[in-house]
């Protein structure tokens, strides 16, 4: 097939088995602490993670994984960081402080293809990609060229959330990716002084767009003080385990992914793999 | 000066004294919500005011605004639609609904460039510019070719809100558009079960960073519910006026955004006015 037609083959990425976007239609919304937690309780569940950070305009994952070390490349393959027994890699980890990336859209296209295809993931069980919000040049880039087995789609229940996150839904179905579901996050505080419930963002919203566009309901998270301490601190509450009610919640939507991911691949058909 | 080269002169928008961008590094912070608002207050104080919703990927200003029409042309120029007094143009009045607008960067370029000339905006005070969150190619665009007069910095005190807000100070530094302030958001909440004040994403990080980068501070905002529900229904909390508690910290920081924009115009020299 020559270049520029518009069927480009999806080329899967050697080792790699399964690659999960996490995405949202709006910023803010808690997108990276999913990604980063989901991340840590598929590694600490056994299998083999990495977590790429795409929000090249706004990488947050060095913060939240407590690393900002510069990677190392061995021949013409970036090696990527470990953390929490996730293998990372951020255009924090390159440009670090306070300097902002202005860059146009075909620039960040070659940016996204050297973090899948320029780092040396080894053998992945799953790659996690932390999207940038909404429906611009990097998303496009990335879905367009890579074998994306589905996609998470994170919203809060307030109404300007929801209306993004559907916009969000509809461009992973133009693009044919399977949508693994959604996840309500934000969804209530409870107070740490009263323990009542607090409905800041309104709440529910999440579950009744999911069953409205078909797609899965993953989960309602709390707004919880803990969680973005320990975002902020760089140990995200997944690191206390599975059994820890800080992180559990995680857990739960970490084997919802692992379920909705086998099933997307066995609807897709046996995937062509390639080893090195 | 022959297009193409780097110091394209930045032409006036005939009929508009000052454009007000106001921007975040990171989505959900609360951006378009303090930019409706404090459009609503300098329309409410007298001044002729427009909202120019820039945020293409994620249009919330029809939302929030309680507008969904479609504009009309009249010739070859766009009529702005109207409400609580502010012009207003945003691509949602044109793709509304769930349609993802999934476009790479120079057709948001020509999108942007449009809505700034080829709109229909009379003779404003202020034009207030709701930026997309991050540093991309639609704040690239409009920086590099509007008479930007100064830029308002949205961030919540949370450290990864801090980390990309600084971002956006440094673009906006590089590009030589004054800093009218920060603006800490969702800064604390108050539990309407027990009244007592919950520090959701940290407190106090905003004022610090202004501090730490030679900015005014604007002021804190609480993470209020009626101001979200204000946003959600189409009547945001300028609305009930300036001596209405829920929404008089818009008006507050109005006022300032009025004196920041008379000094960075008065240290810029005279500006050149054409008027159609």
């Amino acid at each position: 097939m020559s270049p520029g037609q518009q069927a480009q083959p999806k080329l899967p990425i050697p080792g790699v088995k399964n690659l999960i976007a996490v995405g949202s239609g709006k910023g803010g919304v808690g997108k990276t602490t999913v990604a980063v937690n989901i991340a840590i309780a598929l590694a600490r569940l056994g299998f083999r993670t990495g977590l790429l950070d795409a929000d090249v305009y706004g990488p947050n994952v060095p913060l939240m994984m407590g690393m900002n070390q510069t990677p190392t490349a061995v021949g013409e393959r970036i090696q990527p960081l470990e953390n929490y027994g996730v293998k990372l890699m951020s255009m924090g980890f390159l440009s670090p402080g306070d300097k902002p990336l202005v860059w146009r859209g075909p620039m960040l296209h070659s940016v996204v293809q050297q973090f899948l295809r320029g780092v040396d993931w080894g053998d992945l069980d799953y790659l996690v990609i932390d999207l940038p919000p909404g429906t611009g040049d990097v998303q496009l880039s990335l879905i367009q060229t890579a074998p994306v087995t589905g996609a998470v789609v994170v919203t809060t229940p307030s109404d300007v959330s929801l209306e993004d996150a559907r916009k969000a839904v509809r461009m992973f179905e133009q693009v044919k990716v399977p949508i693994l579901g959604i996840i309500e996050n934000m969804s209530w505080l409870q107070c740490p002084h009263c323990d009542e419930r607090i409905d800041v963002f309104s709440t529910g919203g999440g579950r009744r767009m999911a069953k409205d566009m078909g797609a899965k309901f993953l989960g309602a998270l709390p707004l919880s003080p803990q969680v973005r301490i320990g975002g902020d601190t760089g140990h995200p509450v997944a690191t206390f385990g599975p059994e820890d009610k800080r992180g559990a919640d995680f857990y739960a939507i970490a084997k919802l992914v692992v379920e909705g991911a086998a099933e997307a691949s066995s609807v897709a058909g046996p995937t062509m793999t390639v080893s090195d």
